[in-house]
């Protein structure tokens, strides 16, 4: 039944496994500064690594709901393509945040910019959606009729 | 397809941008008391206000779970409205931690209602659905019947 | 309209209420060990405790994700088994890093196998799909004429 939404679901499940690697990253750098669980500080480097794990996954739901909104109530392809800008962006910010705290930036403004599309794409969505629902006035139909 | 469920994603959106809207003023607290990532502790007002960042994106997810489970198993309209009340309870909470620890309490409680108002609405739909489908038996129907 | 994904709704809503109850359970432990928000360090039992929290929170949205990708695009009952270990192995993790940091080991690679099984079942889904959608080939199909 999902069938239709197979990109969003490829897109998401790459998404799963790189927050997976980052934790296992975290893991590494655990024992590489030696610093045992419980314990969240130590050497700057493991700080820097345990903290760009933790923005990744604070963004991640935004992340997953806005991806399947948009793609969802605007265009697939579209909110899967901005996906995997996404996925890339956080890549560039986690090595460059372990690497050192101003590195980080790059990836990070290239994250918000992936993730504004998204929110715009969704709220588009959503807003035709409703038009269409509730005062059968569909904008897509009206450009689709156009071109 | 998923255009049956607007308002949920309406809601889901709105919560989203103001999840984004929570990191970025921790980023403004940072600058105004001068905590530089990755630190995440410093003047009481930085870490009240990183806290409440936090706990809103802990909960997040149990958030968004329950909202879609109670919107599309239950009902879209009366989910969508416990949404829109956690989502105040949300800006209550957050903007009264960053004033003092104390002030969040107000928030939080009106949060664990809209939460397990949610909760109760979809293990309902849930029961419901599991007889309709196992047992053929619908509990929302035999309620249509009588009213 | 999502009746037919109702397990993975059940389990979803069981896994959201497990992630409540470790946040009520760290509130406890704040109050034993006499921890006043915003602070996050203290008695070791506490940070273990809410370092423990910590964790779930930060697996559980990848845990949803391939809950409900595995779900839709490959078999909704083995995925629903797979997140009820899941939801076990959480609750292990969660008492065994409360006792000792060593106790969450067992917990966690229990979490790891779960996980790991979603995740594979997922892109088995997803491939699936992508051949039967875009190359009009499906191995279930084909399977299911086999047997």
């Amino acid at each position: 039944m999902a069938g239709g939404l197979v990109l969003l679901a490829a897109v998401t499940l790459l998404s799963a496994i790189q927050q997976c690697h980052f934790v296992w990253l975290v893991g590494q750098s655990r024992r590489k500064h030696k610093v045992m669980p419980p314990a969240v500080t130590g050497a700057p480097e493991f700080e820097r690594t345990f903290r760009a794990q933790q923005n990744c996954t604070e963004f991640y739901p935004l992340f997953l709901s806005t991806l399947w909104i948009a793609g969802s109530f605007f265009n697939q392809e579209l909110a899967a393509l901005l996906g995997l800008l996404y996925v890339y962006a956080r890549y560039k910010y986690f090595y460059g945040y372990v690497a050192s705290a101003k590195g980080r930036l790059a990836g990070f403004h290239l994250n918000l910019v992936a993730l504004i599309f998204l929110v715009i794409l969704g709220a588009a969505g959503i807003v035709n959606s409703f038009l269409d629902e509730y005062l059968d006035f569909s904008i897509r139909k009206k450009l689709h009729k156009l071109f």
